[in-house]
Parts: structure tokens; C-alpha cells; sequence
């Protein structure tokens, strides 16, 4: 009895009648895959801590993938994930495969977790991971939670990412640093942040960071057109100029952007690129809470016999998107952030 | 048209036909009141910055409501917000006013606005001083926006409030290190966090924390119960526990329970409080984004003659709820986090 | 020839002939004893890593003198360090034991060492296990090596102790969080930081964090004292104040003071005790290169034959200073920062 | 002798007769110059307070020698710098000048302060700055005293400058949250510090972030070398590699030497240039005191009719250098420190 007023906790909002059946798995498997995000050892720490409530073994797999592949699980009492909700990185370590990308290579996953009693998978990476953990629920019999951890914020289905407002505030922290030699040397600084395919990161730094302009790949900016904003900044008395910038192709980077103003705005431009520093350090409140949220989400959308899910947050709450209704695209930005960079750095 | 355009921007989502005429004030006041909170700099930038787009003039006021009294007004150009984005504190100090309390004293400090030509009054502030903005847009023919900043996150009509993410951040940061000594030493900790009506910070900080128990104003723990658990969990072998206590006379503060305990825990517990620490600090990403579009929000809602309001962020959105219609009531803690602390702590 | 030239590194400045004979041992302990500090890992890590390439083997004593009397011992090889330079706290736990205060506890600690082949022992602790160390040292045929680590810095022999530098950034931070505060409300704040019987950190943080006064054991200040100088400070223009106060009997503590001058300096002072977050958190640049250093020069030490050792810095140098030769009472405060406190603050 | 005697304490509470007479300068100028370091406003501070406690007037030169061409000369009265201690950057911004280069220049600067009534001047800056500082003391009766301020730390005459410690965090901080992701990932780093001429910084971050090699100017290495390394360490077990190199032509940057060994030691190495933030943020205690302790010992040099020198930290002590003994060569290496890299990374 004790033991079912446990899981009420969890799940008290809709019946489940099954719950004390054969029809949840008692013992089921975690990994982290893609690119680490700060964060990841706490959802892991709250999958272990509440599956043990609910009486579910947790096995951790090393490696992602390629640790499904080989087998290479290793038990998670409650113990083993003592002190690490504070630390980033991820204990399961986390690795690329290609062929896992195959289905052979996922049935094989599939057959060594079935060998090992294990019947349901929670997966924490990011957007490259959720198509393996879609094709690996289809393919098989497996109960699979998605759970997105990505610094980059761009996994659809979900508002919010594990990892993301520690990014933002790791970026945040060199801008304000900048900041102070910007100030004092009257200059242009081109700050180059994560986020390949989305200005979620660049955005939220540059608006919090006080940056003159930024540039996402989501809205490309014309050089003449930085150079105009930049200018009109100078000429409403502004000693330093902050533009933030999105790595990769779409936005050309901080250092091709550096190089198209270059002798056009005064002393030559500066350029920092943040770099993997972003995907480090002890993940802040809000990462850890969401982690642990997720966590004991994916549990419990297990306990409850939940067709395999992506455990997102949309609008506050936990919330369950079957994976085969997951959209294929990314997340939009806010047009409201948008529009304020501007507006803000009048 | 140009400004037209800019204005587009805040409020596209509703007509304002009468934008253009007499029908929003052209100058208006900000203020910060009550505790100070991180962020609150943030807040008064975007007020004067998004004003300015709309081509409204801002005044500071100094020392809240005892600067309206008293007609302490300062000019607020755009350049005077420069570099305060990510300063802790609030750069127009705030203060307690008796005076202000009374119909009397409201009475005067609307003449003095409407002397200085000021039609519209932006208060950044907590509990109290949202009564205090109740007051007066009731008593005069103000245009009163109420931005909520409490680091408790204790204001009603608002999801969050300005300063809370920081506050959650810095009480964090001192349980990170306490756990290194804790563990260090197989110690009892009791953390007493701020929050003297509401959990909000000390459930936070439990869960991302990795305390072991919390104990809140809205809960109260029985003596008997936390050493229980204590017990519980050092039977598990843990070697070290931590608990976080709100303080205040709902809870009997953290010393006091060391106290009650003290003798039946092993060797004797160890109080932290970390008070005023919490109030300080650059704010996160998180409180300065909020900040800012609640600064943007309290301008459009002037621009657009909405009534008096309070600014708020609601599942994610920014909101405005006439002062008339915020509730009495603080808002309520969410259960679904009092459960997680004790999964998370097995 | 390649082990003899990694060795010439650490000593080569003078000679040591019979360093390639039985002459010193090729097991050692290491140990951390009392009260916790930052920077006990990096020291733990340089022992064993330095020892190593002196092909000595390593074995670490759990839970200091404790561990010493019931053989808790435990390998400690290269790999047993990684990853733990930047961490708080220490791995191998501290505890007090009131038998290894007595001869016989000690006989006994000496004969679980040479029973399991170990010839020397580091001990990395504060003034207190000093005199254990000491007593050891003299008791026994035991090499002996003792690394300041003590976030007060009274241990004598060292113009350092490891977990200082740490411990008063860390109050800094804090003081710069309440500085916010205490000028947004023109507030009189009292801070108390660690430090029984000195006033080391005391003394720093309070040039560092631009407090008006100090009051610290070795110069306790008279109530009316202080209040003239508060009001001073006040009749200035200065509109918060902060004065840092060491804990203990010896000065009274921040809240007994703050009573004494309640009422006769304005509004309520206010107390802030830092307490137990000075003693954690992960140790500063300064802290892991003076125990890694520290660390070496203990192997360095025993390689090279020399008595049983305080293994110190002073003027920016390592020293050995022999067991028997350290001064018995703690180093005294550096009256140039005494003035410099009181003229930094006009 | 009398004289020499009240230089030890600031001369505040002793008589100095001869204060008042024509033996120092009533008036001086402060002014920053050079690349900025964290702890400049320190020292700014410090040489106003200690000058006002010995009725000595300050100016401020904005725009370091520019501003003294130009005439930029702004009253610090002891208001002007409250709130400045924990400051990045300099809130009297630096440049460069051609002009002061020249003799023509320094003798229009020279006539600029005579003409403004000042006999002495206070120099913030580093290894350039003091070439000017040298020729501006030659050519003129000007008092000049020299602080050194520069996160490189290769100024001469000092053991340290006002900002190394505070890049040395910064850099340390960005370090461990590179291991974070390095461990998951399993991958080689290599992370280019300050420094074109000088290892200072690399040598810190190196020892104190544990990494498994240092790259520096003053002791280039081979790219085999540094391939054998990093194979010997992955061969001893570990999984990830961080490799700390100076930024500039003499190492070649971390960007060539990943490109140098690429493909051979796994999978890609990753760069990150940490580049500016190096320069900024909140100084940490130590530099906050050391540039304390300089600005006192500045205006206690000129106090005293010290010729003008260098003021400088040896061995734990504040010196005076006189500028035409400041040594022409930077500081070497402690050859310690380069060895101990080697030996902690087994």
C-alpha cells in the first residue's frame, strides 16, 4: 500500500489502471547521447532515484549507442548517483555511432537490452539522438523516452532543452567580461556563440548581455546593414559595441563577419569565439530542476504504460509527445526577443 | 512612419487606433520599491529604452515612494541606463515610506507627478508595494504598470518575479559548497534560505541542491518526522545530509531546529543562514531577459492605453492583469515539486 | 637514467647521494586531518602523481587519524586522482579521534603503518593535526611531512595555508552581493566570516571588499570606537556600510556587535554569518598551484632524506621547516593591511 | 632617518612637518594605460583614498597619455571612486598614442600638468606603458610612479602585476568546464591563453587546471613531442587531453598546432581561444589587495620625495624601483613550475 501511494505522487492525474501488472517494465536502461549538455547527471540521477521508488532496476549504459551495441551496461543502485546533480558533463559519457544508424545495428541494440531483462530505454540527448530513439521505439518493442538535453535548445517537441539557460549564462559571463575591456577601450567586439542551425543561445545572450546587434541564422543580416546599426550606436554617444554572433555556415561566423567590417568601423574589431565552454561547468537551478522534472517524467510515463514519448516542458508543465508525433522541424524564435535587441540597445 | 513601425514591434497583436493622440502620457516615471532584487537594474533599462523608441520621456524616481513624495526626480536618458544591465541592487535605491500608506501622502505624490507634467508611473517592487501601486492608480487618474520583483517569488498574479532565478542561482552555489564539507565531514547541515511566507526558494534550491529534506512555510515538518527521515536516509548510507529551511516564525528557522534535533542526529548539526547574500549578485540570464520584457511590457501597455496593470509572465507569456483584478492571494507552490524532494532524496 | 633525471626536477639544488639507496621509503600514506579546505584534493593529487614518478607507492588513509588507528587504508594509484584537482572538500574524508591523542593511540597508528610496509606519511591538515604530527614524528621512526591546509592561515611555519586564498574569495563574493543591498537601502550591515583566533580572512576581505571597519581577534575595537567611525564614515556621505567581523569569543561575533550599536547608527543593522560556505567550493588558481607545489615538495622531501618536515611557503618559496623547529604560536597579522583598511575606507 | 621611519606607516598618525611645505606635490593625476587588467579601479581607489588621508589632491586622466596631450583631467574626489573596487576594466579608459611616443609629445603632456598645478603622476599599466612612464620621468621634473598592471605578468621589477590572478580564474574556470565535456567526449583540447611573450598565464592554468601539456613562448615544443605526450598519457589510461598554449607567433597558436597533429592522435582535436575574457570580470581578492597595497605604496613614495619609481611586489613586499633601475628584460620563468606540469600530468 505504501508503495502505491508512492507512485500516486507521480502520477495522480490519470488512471492507470494496470499500474500493479506485469505491464510496466521492472527494469530498464539509461543513456546520454550526442553532445553533452549540462544537466545530463541530473536527469540521470532523477530517472535512478525515482525508478528505485517505483521498484525499477535502473542499468546504465556507457557510451550511447555504441554501448547498447556492445553491451556495455553497468548497474545504478541510488548509491552511484550520489553528488553528481552539480556536476556538468555526463557519467554515462556519451559517443557517436554509425551503426546504430542502421537497423540492423538497432535491432541488435534491442536484443541486448531484451537478453538483459531490460525492457524500457530513457534516452537524454539531443536533436540527432531523437531520431534514433524514434526509429528504435518503431522498430521495436521497447518502451522509449526521449528526454532532450541539447545546449543549442533546438529539439522540436519541447520548449526548453536540459542545458540551455547554463549555456546561456556560461556565454553571458564572457560578455559581461568583454564588456569591461570594451568599455574601457572604446571598441567592437564580434562574440561567436553556440547554436549551428538556431539563434536561441545568440538571442537570449545578446538581449541579456545588453549587444548592440546580433546575428542568427534564422535572419541573416546584411554587412552594410550591421555597419549602419553599428554606426548609429556610435553616433547616439556609444563607446563599445557588442554584435553576437552564431557560429557556422549560415551566419558565416564572428571571424568572416570581423573581416567584412574591417577599417570601415573605426579600430579593427575584435573577435571571441566561446567555443565548447559553453557545453561545461555545474548546471544552474533552473537545468537542474528541469533535469530532475524530465527524469521523473520519463519514469513515470513508463509506470503508466505511456506509449514511448519525447518528455518535453511546453508552457511550464511536463508534458508527453508520443515520438511518432514529434514534428520533424525545430522550434521557431520568439519574435518578441527579436524585436527586442533592437528596441533594447536604442 | 518609421515610428510607427517601431511601435508595431511591442503591440502588433492588438489595434491602438488612438496611439497618436493625447491618449498615452509622453512622460512618465519609474521606480524600484520594497526589498531590492537582482534584476531590477535590468527592468529600469528596458522601461527607459523602450520608452524612448516610443518617444516617451523618463524620469527616475529616488527612493520609491518616499522620492514621490518628496519629488526626488531624476532625468533618465538612454545613455544613463548604459552598463546597468547586469548590476545587482537597483541605481534609484529604494526605501520605506509611512507616509505613502496613507490617502494623504498618495494624494501627494500624485500632485507631484502630474506638477512635473508626469502622466504614467512604472513601480518595480514585491508584495507590499503592488498594494501600494493598488492605491494609488485607484486614487488618481495615473496610469499605474506594476512590475513584479521579489526574490521570494512571492507576488500574486505572475508566474515569476524578477530576482527569484538569482537568488535560487546564489543559495545554490552556497549548498554546493556546503556539501563539500558535509561530505567531507558526515555532517548534518540545516540551510536556512530566505522566503519568511512562501517556499518558493527553498524548494528550488532542495531539489536542485540534492537536499535531503525541505522544510517550508506552506508544510511544516514535525520534529519527530525530519529526524525520521534523517535517520531513514543515513540508514541508507548516506553520509551526510543537508536541509534546507525558509525562515521566519512559520517554520521556527533553521537554528532552531538544530536545536530540536540537536543530540539525535550523531554529531551536532551545523546552521548556515544565508541571508542577505541572496538579494545580491549580478542577475542571471534568466532574470534579466524577464526584466526586459517586462520593462517592454509595461511601456506597450502604456502606449496601447491599457488600464493600470500588472506586468506579468504567465506559462511563458507576458500578461497584464488590471490592477483591479490581481488576487489577494500569494500564489500557491506546485505539489508536483513538494514530491520530487523526497524521490529524489531516497 | 631517465627516473634519475625526472627526480633531479624537483631537488636539484642540492645533493642527496643516497637517494638510489634503501635510505628512503618506497611506500607512503597520505592523509587530510580537522576542519576541511579547498585545495586538499590538488595537494592529495600532487603527492600521489610526484610520488609516482619517484616510483614510491601511494596509499591514502580514509578519514585522517581515525583511519590511521584501524587500517583504513586504501590504494591510491595514478588514476585515483584524476579529475579531482578542481573539487572541494577531500576524497579521503577528515574525522577527529581523541585516541590519537594519547602515546599509545599513536603507538598504535605507527604500527598499523609499519605493518603494512609504509615508511612515511603526509599529513595535510591545520594547526590542530600539526601537533599530531609532531607527536608522531617524535615517537616514532616515521617519516613525517605536514602540509599546511587551513582556509584561517594561522598555521605557523607558512606565510600560507591551503584553502585561504579560496576561503576569502569566497567571502568577497559574498560581501560584493551584500554591498549591492546594503547601498540600494543605505544600510549598516555586519558580516562575519571565519577565523576564531586570527584575523586573516577577516582582514583581507575587508580591504578587498571596500569595507568601512574590521574587527578581528588580535585587535578587538571598542563599541564606541566603532560607532564613531561608522558615523564618520556617514557624515562623509557614504550611505551603506559594511563591517567585517571574525567569528568567535574574541571579538563577540557580527550579531552580538550589531546589538551593542543597535539603535545608535539609523535603521536595524544587519547580521550576515557566512559559516560553513568559506570552507568549500571548488579552490582557486592560487590554492591548486600552492598544493600542488606544497605536494611535491613533501614527496620531493622524503626522497631527498630530510628530517620529518613542515613543508611551507614563504616569500613565494617552499621551505622545510624540521617538525621540532616550527614555532609554536600562530603567525601574526600584517600591520601594513591593518592601516590599510582604515585609509581605504575615508 | 625620521622620514625613513614614516614610511612605514602611510604617515597618518605621526607627525610629518614637513607635510606642508614645498618637499611633495599637492596635487597629482592618476591615469591608466595599456592593454586593461581586472584591478585597476583597485588601484585607482586606493591611490585616491590614501592620497586624501595626506591631503593630497587627485585628478584623473582619461584616455591614459592621450588624455595628458589633450588636457583630460577630471577632480576624483574620494566619492568619485566609491563602488569602483570590484570593478573590471577602468573607469578612466586607456588608448594608445603615437604622439607621447615622441619627446615633443611628453613635453606637451609635461606642460599640461605643470600648468594644472600637478607635480606628480600616478601610471597604471604594463610593460609599454612603462617605456613611456621612464622617458615622461627623464624629460621632466614630474614625480612618476609606476604600478604595474597587466594579465600577462611580464612586467619587470615585480614579482606580480595587478590582473594575472584574476586571468588565471578566469582562465581556470573556462578550463574545468572544458574537462566537463572533454571526459564525456573523450577528446583532445587544445586551449590557447593570453600571453604572446610570456607563459605566465599558461604555466598557472596548466599546473592549476591539470592539464596534460603546456605550450609557451619562452620553451616551445616539437609537435612529435607533443604527439608522444599526449599518446604516452592516453596510453596510461586517460580518456581525455588538455593542452594549454600561448596565444602568438613564438608557439604558433592553438589553432596550428591542432592542425599539426590532426588525424594523428584520434579524433579531432578541438580548439578554443579563449581570447578577451581573459581581460575582464570582477578581480579576484588578490589582485583587489595587491593593487591596494601599490596605490598606497604610490602616494606613500611621493609622500616621502622617493625618486620615481616602480612600485612593485617582491617576495610578499612592497618595493620601489627607481624607474632608471626597472630591470629592461621581462621576468623569466620559474623553472618549478615547468616541471611540475610534467610530473602531475602522469
Amino acid at each position: 500500500m505504501e508503495e502505491q501511494s508512492k507512485q500516486d505522487h507521480l502520477c495522480k492525474d490519470q488512471p492507470h489502471p494496470n499500474r500493479r501488472g506485469p505491464s510496466y517494465p521492472h527494469k530498464m536502461a539509461v543513456l546520454t547521447a550526442g553532445g553533452d549538455a549540462p544537466g545530463m547527471n541530473a536527469a540521470i540521477r532523477s530517472v535512478v532515484r525515482v525508478a528505485g521508488a517505483a521498484d525499477i532496476e535502473v542499468v546504465g549504459v556507457q557510451r550511447a549507442f555504441e554501448g547498447l551495441l556492445f553491451g556495455k551496461f553497468t548497474p545504478l543502485p541510488s548509491r552511484a548517483v550520489a553528488n553528481i546533480i552539480q556536476r556538468g558533463g555526463t557519467i554515462l559519457e556519451t559517443s557517436r555511432s554509425e551503426q546504430f544508424r542502421t537497423p540492423g545495428g538497432r535491432a541488435r541494440a534491442a536484443e541486448n537490452l531484451h537478453y538483459n531483462g531490460i525492457g524500457a530505454l530513457v534516452i537524454i540527448g539531443g536533436d540527432g539522438s531523437l531520431q534514433g530513439a524514434r526509429a528504435l521505439a518503431a522498430e521495436s518493442d521497447l518502451k522509449v523516452m526521449f528526454i532532450p538535453a541539447s545546449i543549442d535548445n533546438d529539439v522540436p517537441g519541447s520548449d526548453f532543452s536540459i542545458g540551455f539557460d547554463t549555456a546561456v549564462n556560461t556565454a553571458l559571463d564572457a560578455i559581461d567580461r568583454i564588456r569591461d575591456t570594451a568599455f574601457a577601450h572604446e571598441r567592437l567586439f564580434f562574440v561567436e556563440v553556440m547554436g549551428r542551425d538556431s539563434g536561441f543561445i545568440a538571442l537570449a545572450v545578446a538581449i541579456a548581455g545588453g549587444a548592440e546587434a546580433v546575428v542568427i541564422p534564422e535572419m541573416p543580416i546584411e554587412v552594410e546593414e550591421l555597419i549602419r546599426r553599428v554606426e548609429e550606436s556610435q553616433a547616439r554617444g556609444k563607446r563599445s559595441s557588442i554584435v553576437v554572433v552564431s557560429e557556422g555556415p549560415r551566419t558565416g561566423g564572428a571571424m568572416k563577419l570581423a573581416n567584412a567590417v574591417d577599417g570601415r568601423l573605426g579600430d579593427a574589431a575584435r573577435v571571441v569565439v566561446l567555443g565548447h565552454i559553453q557545453r561545461g561547468g555545474s548546471p544552474t537551478a533552473r537545468d537542474r530542476l528541469l533535469a530532475s522534472r524530465m527524469g521523473a517524467g520519463a519514469v513515470k510515463a513508463i509506470v503508466d504504460g505511456r506509449l514511448s514519448s519525447l518528455v518535453g516542458e511546453h508552457r511550464g508543465e511536463i508534458i508527453f509527445v508520443p515520438l511518432t508525433e514529434v514534428p520533424e522541424k525545430s522550434r521557431t524564435l520568439d519574435t518578441e526577443l527579436i524585436e527586442l535587441v533592437t528596441l533594447l540597445s536604442l
